[in-house]
């Protein structure tokens, strides 16, 4: 329905031209090659790099960008099925329509009346429930709020339970450890599966700058390994964990995704994965990242475009403030994240309904009002069906 | 910087498949030829439209809506210049650029500290003074709030000259009455500007459903036959005056904004228009309208797009809500409604900064706030400029 018609004025959200890419590019692949990256306490990930030519100084690599770009370019898949309970529900990630998952790891829980507390088992099992409810989210994400209840060694069982009693949707893995990470890929049916498929996408951040530490590296590796999917971000703070600039955040943090892209390709060929790129500003005034300022937008559409270069899925975020109460700012800031993702083209967009206080706690009447705009703009985009038009 | 490159994912903001346009544009001329509308005391008006074979009863005038569009296609500009004080402060109306002006319209003025007042001179000197120092708008519009402390025969003399003492930006015209209209126009200098030139914008509205009355039908003629510009809107409450479903209301408003802005034409052919249409869902429990609704951003982005193949500006809503506080309703409303009215291609953005309590106030710290979204709104639109690339 919505193929032959184009907007009026052609004004798109803002988007990176090709002059910028190339100089991303370029600049990534300088720091690989002068500087590199560290791989923490994981000599398997160095012998492995070193069969691309890597040069190896401790836990330091020094890399060839192009030759990253072509294992990936030869091996990850442009798109794959992402499964929940029974094949009816299934995802596709990368084929043009976009899946929204709630906010991704906060301690805290927080109700419409204000009460605030940490998060328990009790709280996690009714995110999931209304998660799972709402057509507006397509997955249940995972650690939707952590669960300080439960023993610590038995928190990633306990959410992935949460998610297979009370959702038939694709959930997310856990990296808790690698021995919790196969725990919850032996629970929810996993592993080996089909290439083009997962059951299980884990969520792998490296460490800025230039760090991929051990936890995310084995994590990374194991979930690979079993030909499961891995989202590999860079999550930046401008001015702290990378250069103050866009340019430069930007050229930091694909640098660092690039290699971790090639590792899953080189851990097991064809195993799904999902690029991220996010740069928050650094307040040098509070000492915390400043989510929602509109720079970070900017860092997701440069992420997401430099993802379509590469031929991968891609991963926006949605939802995100650093308001600490439920405000004007917080409902500016969340829509802006929200639009640039979903604008920009993002493939699975994370943190889409329920964050609060710089992804400190899960707010359950924002989570109820993001959910609300979700659905307008999903209705939206469906527009020929909503004029039930003939 | 922006013409080579195109969205990763191709996803755009909803817009209306021609088959919808076309279901628009039939049903508005079965009505204009069969219910007709009504034009109160102006039999000149009355008359003018016999001219094109209107079948006139009473004040109720029966047309034929492909003759209306003729007339415009035939005179009305599909762009103009817009003077402000000095010819280097000229804005091109539906050039490609949005101008975004403040909120219009106001009797309340309130401040951060949460105090609230009927508005006064004082305060509408200080909001065009602000309006007047941010580039994020290039208009500081009109009515900014009423004046209550002003003599009601003075008020719209005080507000122009606020804004000819206290802007260089191009201002709306007053439609208070012909003679009021006609005395901001020669206070401003305005009046038989050369053809695709005006000086004064003024709003001009339907009364729905299907009534042109006698006030702003009078506006209109004054305004167009002194070869000064009109922006015409049908702003409809669905379910009160006009349909409940937006293909209803969009078919009653396209009906009456066609009307008015044939009229122009025929007055003064060549006389500069923009053309809006606005829909809001009225409540049957409050027995308000509901602004800041996802479906109201639906019919902006469909009136824009009957203003494209009509050959005129089209005008967009920015900044509404229906919150009654600056909070998250009001963030995320105020948002949503801005880019729905940028991206759906709007020449003209009205209550761009502002607005509040379903328009019933001015509110200086949204107003600041919105401004600090229309900044990184209009950074984002030059990307290439913002990164410094060479």
């Amino acid at each position: 329905m919505m193929t032959d018609i184009s907007l009026a004025n052609g004004r798109v959200l803002p988007v990176f031209p090709q002059i910028a890419l190339d100089e991303i590019e370029g600049g990534a692949d300088r720091i690989l090659r002068t500087v590199g990256l560290d791989f923490k306490d994981d000599p398997t990930s160095l012998e492995m790099l070193e069969t691309l030519g890597a040069r190896i100084d401790g836990s330091r690599a020094r890399l060839d960008g192009e030759r990253l770009r072509e294992v990936i370019r030869a091996n990850a898949p442009a798109s794959f099925t992402w499964h929940g309970q029974g094949r009816d529900a299934a995802l596709h990630c990368g084929g043009g329509d976009a899946i929204f998952a709630p906010v991704y790891g906060p301690p805290k829980v927080t109700r419409p009346d204000g009460s605030s507390r940490l998060g328990c088992l009790e709280d996690y099992r009714e995110i999931v429930a209304l998660c799972s409810q709402t057509p507006a989210l397509q997955s249940t994400g995972f650690l939707v709020c952590n669960v300080h209840d439960v023993e610590k060694g038995d928190r990633h069982l306990e959410m992935a339970k949460a998610h297979l009693e009370l959702s038939d949707k694709p959930f997310m893995g856990t990296i808790f450890g690698e021995k919790a990470l196969a725990e919850v890929i032996d629970l929810a049916g996993g592993g080996e599966p089909e290439p083009g498929h997962c059951t299980l996408l884990h969520l792998i951040n490296s460490t800025p700058p230039l760090v991929f530490q051990k936890n995310p590296l084995r994590c990374l590796r194991a979930a690979s390994s079993l030909g499961e999917g891995c989202i590999v971000t860079s999550y930046m703070m401008m001015g702290a964990t990378a250069p103050v600039t866009l340019m430069g955040a930007m050229t930091q943090g694909y640098a660092e995704v690039l290699a971790g892209l090639a590792l899953t390709q080189l851990y097991r060929p064809g195993a799904p994965v999902v690029m991220g790129l996010y740069a928050v500003p650094f307040s040098m005034s509070t000492m915390q990242p400043v989510f929602g300022d509109p720079v970070s937008n900017l860092s997701q559409i440069a992420g997401i475009q430099l993802a379509r270069r590469l031929g991968v899925p891609c991963r926006g975020d949605g939802g995100v403030t650093s308001s600490k109460v439920d405000d004007a700012q917080a409902g500016y800031e969340s829509l802006a994240a929200t639009q640039a993702a979903y604008f920009g083209g993002a493939d699975f967009i994370l943190h889409a309904a329920g964050w609060l206080e710089n992804g400190r706690c899960t707010h359950l009447g924002k989570m109820q009002r993001d959910i609300e705009g979700l659905e307008a703009l999903q209705a939206g985009a469906d527009l020929g069906s909503t004029l039930q038009l003939s």
